[in-house]
């Protein structure tokens, strides 16, 4: 069993709506000095495979065919 | 200028839909053995201040006022 950790963000450039939301209401609730907010993804993945490479071979294949949007958003694969 | 990091996930126990959906997708894509997913969520957010200590201790309310429902989710703090 190997636990995998894939986190999506978005590219530097894409805009980000969601982010700058979470700043405004940052700001609002007080917190002085908030510069910027991107918001992305988290995907914790079990895989039952005793083989690491092809585990990760596979977790990169999940994030291109998927879940990440390779046009806006990178991605990073974390196997435990 | 502090570069953090604060990953929010749903707490053991709390059904995931969302992550259901996902693994069965996976699944459909001819991707064998996957056991289990979760979706959580990612914050990049850049704090203007000097103040290691202060940071940490902002980020954390933050979390605990907007970020996150601290009901059903964990997060996790990390500075770069």
């Amino acid at each position: 069993m190997i636990k995998a950790r894939v986190t999506v963000t978005l590219k530097n450039g894409v805009l980000d709506p969601q982010g700058k939301a979470i700043e405004h209401a940052l700001d609002g609730l007080g917190f002085a000095g908030v510069g910027s907010v991107r918001q992305g993804k988290v995907f914790d993945i079990e895989i039952d495979n005793a083989d690491r490479a092809k585990a990760e071979a596979d977790l990169k294949a999940m994030c291109d065919r998927l879940l990440a949007n390779t046009v806006i958003e990178n991605y990073t694969v974390a196997i435990d």
